[in-house]
């Protein structure tokens, strides 16, 4: 299942600036991280593909991302993608490398969105509900990974030092995957934060690598909901972020029985839930 | 329209965490900004109000940011919001505050929300067919409206300096609304960067402001493709941004007539698009 490179699918895109320096202006070439819709299509044995969502992404890793992003969703399975390809029947091919179709072992009831979103209306809305959605689908998260401090300490900059897109552009969040001694297994990177973070988990599931028990995940910016959700469904024990965490990712860490790690910055960093797992 | 007051309205949450600082560990207080899901529903006269949207928010402001993002989102025109309230028939408090209920002065139709979804699927999925799908309902861009390089240079520090809840969390995105002539109109907060532009936006709408000719929208992080759209909507003519744009971010602004700063910091910026706006 590997994605056809294309000039198409570049992941900078080169622009021509007016550069302000202490009052001088020059104009120069400049390269920006590449920011284009995607469309992820699901459809199983015999069933046709239907948009089951659009999102704003860097490409590169698009298989990666459609595959963690309807994992991660709750709306498969770790182990029910049997095929994933760029659109065939699109005859234009900037927008053939936008859409992608996730074929599955099994049909796909595309009501489930529909009755998902009014389930959510009807069942309540705060911060609980909520948590007690994402719980029924998270896998169990293993108690016995731990961490040295000295590594949580290591992981901004070498997710920094991986950072290809970063280099030229100035500017991408970026989430890796390490293993407790510190050694980087995944790296993605995206304009959108929830998107690196489903482009690695994406990456792994694609592998049959799931659930990612003995793993740490380290991500750029800031902790979010949406980040921890995705890592507790993952399995993954420990998440730490350069920057804060919101309430809401601390609240779902603590329920998952997650390690979640913020403000990693200056051989400081913050243990928000389960400090147990960060030794030394 | 004023909101009303509430405990379970607080932007910021306390936790307690685990510093570690140099290998040691103390226990120790802390906060972290309010993550809270809101949904936004949407009626008419007569008409019950329906579920059109879910997002993860930090408190406050919830009124403008219900109005901002039905706006920016091309949902409804600048001058149709009658009302914003909480949901009444929710007995407990924790979710009737996060449930917003906006009533128009005509019937929503319900369904363009389903139309919108599959048209995009079948128009093509690429940055131009968003670009397009974004002009129709863009306010045209005022071209008069100019600042000079040093308001540019000023605002990062301006918005920073009053960031209520960064201060009391060391982590939130902020937009904030100024005059050319580098004076604060409205700044918000949020979890999350677009829901910190629909805020501002909002605000102005509740207060019949729209469209914002003259004025300059400053924002904390990245400029995507999403702020772009959300501030050409509103008619915003100059978009500046601490750090990097993206590559669709520079299309949508070079289409809309927009001029769009990056990295503003240390006496530089980079001006992406139409220049001329930046003097001096």
């Amino acid at each position: 299942m590997a994605e056809p490179a294309s000039e198409l699918r570049r992941n900078v895109t080169s622009v021509r600036i007016t550069a302000v320096h202490d009052g001088i202006r020059s104009e120069r070439p400049d390269t920006v991280a590449t920011e284009e819709p995607m469309e992820i299509r699901v459809g199983g044995p015999g069933q046709d593909a239907q948009a089951v969502a659009v999102t704003m992404r860097t490409p590169g890793g698009d298989y990666e991302l459609a595959a963690g992003f309807l994992f991660t969703e709750g709306l498969v399975g770790p182990d029910e993608v049997r095929r994933v390809a760029y659109c065939d029947d699109l005859g234009d091919d900037e927008q053939r490398y936008n859409v992608v179709t996730v074929t599955l072992g099994r049909t796909f009831d595309h009501e489930v969105l529909r009755r998902n979103f009014f389930a959510t209306s009807s069942c309540g809305i705060c911060g609980k509900a909520a948590l007690d959605d994402v719980e029924v689908r998270c896998a169990p998260v293993a108690a016995g990974t731990q961490v040295s401090i000295s590594v949580v300490a290591s992981l901004p900059d070498a997710l920094r030092a991986k950072q290809r897109v970063f280099d030229r552009t100035g500017g991408l969040h970026a989430a890796g995957l390490f293993t407790p001694a510190g050694e980087l297994v995944t790296l993605r990177e995206d304009v959108g934060r929830h998107n690196a973070v489903d482009k690695v988990i994406g990456e792994r599931l694609l592998a049959g690598d799931l659930p990612l028990a003995d793993r740490v995940l380290q991500v750029s910016g800031r902790a979010s909901f949406e980040i921890v959700q995705k890592a507790a469904v993952a399995g993954i024990p420990i998440v730490s972020a350069v920057s804060a965490p919101s309430s809401l990712a601390v609240d779902a860490a603590e329920r998952f029985g997650m390690t979640l790690v913020g403000f990693v910055r200056d051989g400081r960093c913050n243990v928000y839930t389960h400090p147990e797992r960060v030794v030394g």
